[in-house]
């Protein structure tokens, strides 16, 4: 294989967005920002045996996700999507129609976006594959939904429903048993294939003043953050938690709140916002047919999460998510 | 070791340009753009034991041309360097010290640009170390030195001197040995810790059109990428290459010209001018001290690139430059 031939083959024939000046194929891409935005950035990294299995993903998917979890981010900070930048590092065992799929997966995804591929490198490794992408969106002066924004009677609310991801994993690592194959591709999709909340983050950018953070590391740690960054203390309802049917139905076998609370990877969005605007956010997310919950309030006279719960009263919930990094 | 602690360890305590909006510490980092600038973006990937060898190079020489060879690019687009994001997949036998001497030495790099870090992200992985490093800068509206904008008559330049790169790998490697102490630590140390020459692609820019290419692949790919990119043909003469008196001295033992031409990792720039321009390059690079060196000119009446050599008369210079991908 041929890095230069390779190029060619990834190389979209098009650009969406018109500020692009420069796309593949010079020392580096030009784009020009719009006028009255901020720039959005940010970098994530996936690693075979460690953020996906070869066996268990295919390309197309491990490619839809790297792109799927860096676009997530630019959706907690009300950022619109616009481009993004792609490594590979390749091991001798992956060939190239694997690689091209890796990169249909990010350019299915993209698409919907309108988002241009605007550079990348390939390098050859000896074990595992390493995807690294790079994503940059814009978001209106002032309007990011940073996680210092929490205040003290904040309506605390969280997309979509939570725990599918962790559970979806466990299905695939042979941890969890499922029978019903429509609920088990349910659950396995929603780990390997999250959608991001872009359209939510654009509408909590609008209201007067939110925080968010993406469902990334687990509910419990997002909240921690958000609470920690505003200096404030943030209590959920352990009823009020959305947990879809399909997770529902396995509580009779599995302890489903620890995916619930410590799952992470269902890149929903957690934030926080004033009682009046939580009412917008609300109306315009069920306008767009995004499910939103209301799960708890801020408050000034503790630190950090508690959950109240039905039966143990309230547990304080610590930043247990997935860290990468603890040996 | 401690995903979030590392984190810190490694979070700047300031941020020198005053666009950066959010750094390091939400989902993801803000900056404002400057008005009448385009904004450029490139990445990059270095691979422990394919672009060095952890015996051979420290963590802050890793670290530093990780970082260099991404602002070399910038550099070739007339671009200044402004922002950075690192991301890491780290082996279980690289230790924390380790990864903060790769910071150490992208911190030290980065100072003398005044870039700032805006993100990262540090995982896992289970045999090599692959560092990526994303860069952004910012050149005036139309003022980039691309490719494609060489002209017939054009005069093709240089900065620095050429090959010193390849035979300070060939003596790291132990495939050329040299007796002299400060001859080797010299040519080694171009290797390992190139210069971009920033500052010479921010004066091409100010020019009335210039084309640039950063020596990366190797003199003589660079210059195929021009050509290819500018639709014209190139003649460079082998007299006037600039070769350092260090290289030269190794003429007698070994083929420094296999060096010079398609070595590559110089991280000098190349490129074209118009005759007039030309000089103005040169005033300008003589004032603030960088050794830039005309080499050929632009043709209209072939295509590729040309080498008038002192025995041999014209040898057409194929694009043998560095491939990491070819099997």
């Amino acid at each position: 294989m041929d890095e230069f031939d390779f190029i060619n083959k990834v190389k979209p024939n098009r650009t969406f967005q018109q500020n692009v000046k420069v796309a593949i194929g010079d020392d580096a891409a030009i784009y020009e920002s719009s006028q009255g935005y901020q720039q959005v950035v940010c970098v994530d990294t996936m690693v075979e045996g460690v953020h996906f299995l070869r066996g268990l993903s295919s390309p197309f998917e491990v490619g839809y996700k790297a792109l799927a979890v860096n676009i997530s981010d630019l959706a907690a900070m009300a950022a619109t999507p616009l481009y993004y930048l792609v490594s590979l590092a390749v091991p001798p065992n992956w060939h190239e129609n694997e690689l091209l799929g890796i990169y249909e997966g990010m350019r299915q995804l993209s698409g919907e976006y309108k988002m241009d591929l605007l550079g990348g490198d390939t390098v050859s490794t000896t074990d595992k594959l390493v995807i690294t992408v790079t994503v940059i969106g814009e978001v209106e002066q002032g309007r990011s939904t940073l996680r210092s924004k929490a205040k003290k009677d904040d309506i605390v609310f969280v997309t979509g429903t939570i725990g599918d991801s962790a559970a979806g994993l466990a299905i695939l690592l042979g941890k969890a048993t499922v029978h019903t194959q429509s609920l088990k591709t349910y659950l396995i999709q929603k780990h390997k294939m999250p959608t991001p909340q872009v359209k939510v983050g654009r509408i909590a950018g609008r209201l007067n003043r939110a925080s968010l953070n993406d469902v990334s590391d687990g509910l419990a740690s997002e909240l921690n953050e958000i609470a920690e960054a505003s200096d404030v203390g943030i209590t959920i309802d352990e009823q009020a938690l959305p947990i879809s049917g399909e997770l529902l139905s396995l509580q009779s076998s599995y302890n489903i709140q620890s995916w619930v609370l410590y799952g992470g990877e269902d890149f929903e969005l957690v934030g926080t916002t004033s009682q009046e605007s939580w009412e917008k956010l609300k109306h315009a997310c069920d306008d767009i047919g995004v499910q939103v919950t209301k799960i708890g309030t801020v408050q000034s006279n503790h630190k950090g999460v508690l959950l109240n719960t039905k039966n143990q009263g309230y547990i304080k919930l610590d930043k247990l998510g997935y860290n990468h990094f603890k040996k």
